[in-house]
């Protein structure tokens, strides 16, 4: 047994394993990497863990993640307040300011409905998207939750919810990816395609 | 623009992906599991870094990874003195050690011979190894260096090296992979299998 089987860099190794699609020689290999990386390199990634643990929160209007009290987003004055795109992980927004089609403001459910897993309305931030309804002058509620079985139920459990309040509810397109090929999309994927099309 | 493009979580993908094999996707995967994890973990992963960092150094005798001035494996003494297994970098002991076969002392070369990036023989730890050889009661070197072109050169060279010595000098076996199958192998393998075949 090598002071590396039980020493410094097989901690370093056990700690990296907890993270997603890490397995052991992954692990390893990153271990050994930082060995050999600069003081001031290895030492960043260290502090940008800590300072994310220690100044993480979420926003006080839409539960993204931010470090003050408001997000930039919210907090932006040239956003469209009349228009909010609902979600389901702060990561969601990233992909979708990146597309940089959206202007308005977003709503972190911080999770989709799955009741067989305890995920009722009451533990995602559903009160809350209809608290915002209710007060702020919202024209149009774009649900961009996943195109699955639990973001499927989610949007159209809020679009119940939402019904009282006469806000335009919609949901994100369904269709072919782009630079996809017809030939091979799953077929439910080409049905909701040739469902969804639209006059050119 | 979120606060996420360009604050504590866009920092943390950024330190991300300086490690191999860590893209931008990967890299805000990751931050984003970090985000949820418990705080305790997170900081188990940031301080093993830092320790690693701080702590590490190379053992005055093999050049291994270790805390101390020596490493586990050459200061203990239950290990076969009369046998040195010559490696690349310090993370070949790991995987040789999990082999279970081995229970002689290693040296690492930190590197293997490549001219063309300036890795000429005073770069590695052969002068080392040779020093080793004369001082103590060696009998088998064994190379264990990669069997590629650069370890194939390092293993020539070190076997030229230390002929005056009239120690044995071996080269780790090449041959098929356990579990492989002949219809697949490269010729060059299955031409090694051959040439190294042995009684049964």
């Amino acid at each position: 047994m090598s002071i590396m089987e039980k020493g410094i860099v097989e901690n370093l190794i056990t700690e990296l394993t907890k993270l997603p699609g890490i397995g052991r020689k992954t692990a390893q290999r990153l271990a050994f990497f930082i060995l050999t990386m600069s003081q001031e390199d290895a030492k960043g990634i260290s502090r940008a863990i800590n300072e994310l643990k220690e100044k993480a929160r979420f926003c006080r209007e839409c539960f993204s993640i931010t470090e003050n009290d408001l997000c930039s987003i919210c907090s932006n004055n040239s956003r469209d307040r009349s228009k909010l795109c609902v979600v389901e992980e702060p990561s969601n927004i990233l992909v979708i300011e990146r597309t940089g089609i959206f202007n308005g403001l977003y709503h972190v459910l911080l999770g989709a409905l799955s009741p067989i897993d305890g995920l009722t309305p009451d533990k995602l931030k559903i009160n809350e998207l209809v608290e915002r309804v209710k007060k702020d002058s919202i024209k149009e509620i774009i649900i961009a939750t996943n195109p699955n079985t639990k973001g499927e139920m989610t949007a159209q459990y809020i679009n119940e919810i939402l019904k009282p309040f006469h806000v335009k509810v919609t949901r994100i397109a369904y269709g072919l990816p782009i630079g996809g090929d017809i030939e091979f999309a799953d077929e439910v994927t080409l049905g909701k395609a040739i469902e969804g099309r639209r006059e050119i």
